[in-house]
């Protein structure tokens, strides 16, 4: 998809020139593939502010004699270096001028280093310049989502037809279980490390799979997510084996229902803060304010967390095209906890949901 | 194992003395895990030079309330702070002197929150002074290197006589049957993108899994490697599936030939460019130094790829203690490629041999 990598170039040129840089030096290798397609482990790319329409002369792509085949097949559209180390030899090719740089990213050797090459140039701070444009998805970026949502949503699909969540089988083999099954579905890996929690395990927001086993009358907590194209899903169920007791669909309905409630508040121009209280403000009202220990959410893109962060503290308003989650919980330590997670989309109007697997109470 | 955390603090500071640091802020995750045991993701610590031998007065821990109980359980041995963030939180905390901070880790836009904080203090850079003690491993670390090479040990041979190897089934479907396999031996994961590449796709040194299915006659190579306790194994074997041919025959005893050389060179004192030398003299006098693209190892502990490296450009001697592996390989573009690979750490006298499978061509 060259044409997307190309509009986002220009939307960056655009930034540069609000900002008066003649340049910025991109190292991030997420911003890096974000605006070129590329996906090997090491390269860099100047971004020149002037926008010749389709001729991006002052644009120059940079990586390693390991990349030589797979580059020119990634990033046809682009003028090519093979050098290294990509930041400073980009450098060195600029006569002078403004030139920004990831200063969140760039440590403080690799300043040095830069700073050593610069000649003329003014290096300038820059930080997160690529990644606010980030912030909103394209169709290209939105569609990647879909597709990883998808291979989470089939392979639970899958897993449960299979009688793969059944008494006996560990936390563990589950988890397996759900990673193979992605695979097959498309998935390059997991977006993130499986988490299945069993029985009293549920409780614990963000425990790893063990080898306790499933025991009839459980509940089963499964957060997990697929990456394809390098972007990630995000999503949680939280089922029941065998029977669920009453405490069990209480706590569920609380959970369904604050997170409804977030889905709900999930519009363009609403603060973050505020989907965030949308939810919390129900499991509060039930009490069980102090047993939702973390943020409701945050972005999902080319990483697994992004911003924005959907949480009390947060700050700043949605923007439709921004791709988040929405994931509140209730932990009742020892007994078991409940989480209940998508990833959608803001849209003008209703959000788009990415993640398709029913919400309502599964007993297995 | 807080005796051996202890004992490699007491190192860093003795490095610390030696530099005139009064303190040192340790930031990169892995280096506080190795200097602590601590495995969550966010934590910093704070080092003093002084040693008033058990008392580590001067040696605070910090992490956020996300891991109070996890951090008590894994440092019950140091001064805990709960702030957020710690790289702060810790320089406030220090009335004055010579604090180095870690200048190849810590970000432009970090140093200025650093700076900001520091008060009387001296920052001073200190690049990769616990990557330095990270080169040679102490005996805990070594077990873990064993036990992780055990995991993709067991893996293989589990495979093998499953017969997980045979015509018919994908490169995905083999890569992740071995990946599961190393988690039922205890890995928590692989220790990077499984490599499986059958027939020509052997030829491609880096080559990710495909749907091409294996053929009988085909070379096939696996690289692939688990993680224990937080160390990474890293092992190749290339076996042909039915009959091999005289050419992959040939092909693979020139390889075994180099890989033995490479390991026979490994001895305390050595250059690591000798080692590299070792080995691809023996490919060069067979004629194929062309096709031997890569270096020939590089060191493995906490991260898959660390210092030292064996390859030409290489500078720096070997020491009693490296982890390294050895992986020279022949790649004949089009037709199929070998490369065999083992984990070894340096001993005096014959090196330590961590990845037990045979190295005898397998025919499956």
């Amino acid at each position: 998809m060259p044409e997307s990598h190309a509009r986002r170039r220009a939307a960056l040129r655009a930034e540069l020139r609000a900002r008066r840089l003649d340049a910025m030096l991109v190292t991030n290798l997420l911003n890096v593939r974000y605006l070129t397609g590329f996906t090997g482990s090491n390269a860099a790319l100047l971004v020149s502010a002037e926008d010749e329409a389709a001729d991006e002369r002052g644009t120059v792509f940079c990586t390693d004699g390991r990349y030589l085949t797979q580059s020119a097949a990634q990033v046809p559209d682009l003028e090519r270096l093979i050098d290294r180390p990509c930041d400073v030899a980009l450098l060195t090719g600029i006569p002078g001028g403004r030139v920004g740089f990831e200063s969140h990213h760039v440590t403080v050797d690799g300043f040095d280093l830069l700073a050593a090459a610069s000649g003329g140039l003014e290096l300038t701070r820059a930080p997160k310049l690529v990644e606010g444009l980030r912030l909103v998805k394209d169709e290209d970026e939105v569609e990647a989502l879909r597709m990883a949502c998808a291979a989470a949503d089939r392979a639970l699909a899958d897993l449960i037809s299979h009688g793969g969540l059944r008494p006996g089988r560990t936390e563990k083999e589950v988890g397996r279980e759900l990673e193979d099954r992605m695979a097959e579905h498309g998935a390059a890996g997991p977006s993130f490390e499986t988490i299945v929690a069993a029985g009293a395990n549920s409780a614990v927001p963000h425990h790893r799979p063990t080898d306790a086993v499933l025991i009839t009358g459980d509940l089963v907590k499964l957060d997990f997510g697929a990456r394809v194209g390098g972007y990630h899903s995000d999503m949680t169920r939280t089922l029941v084996l065998g029977r669920a007791a009453d405490w069990q669909r209480e706590l569920y309905e609380l959970v369904a229902a604050a997170q409804a409630a977030g889905r709900d508040a999930l519009a363009p121009g609403v603060e973050v803060a505020a989907v965030d209280a949308a939810a919390r403000s129900v499991i509060e009202a039930a009490g069980h304010g102090e047993r939702f220990l973390h943020g409701l959410g945050h972005g999902v893109g080319l990483e697994i967390h992004e911003a924005p962060s959907l949480s009390k503290l947060g700050v700043g308003t949605l923007t439709a095209g921004m791709a988040v989650t929405v994931e509140p919980g209730v932990y009742l330590s020892g007994r078991g906890g409940v989480r209940i997670e998508d990833t959608l989309v803001v849209r003008e109007g209703a959000p788009e949901l990415l993640t398709l697997t029913t919400k309502d109470l599964v007993v297995v």
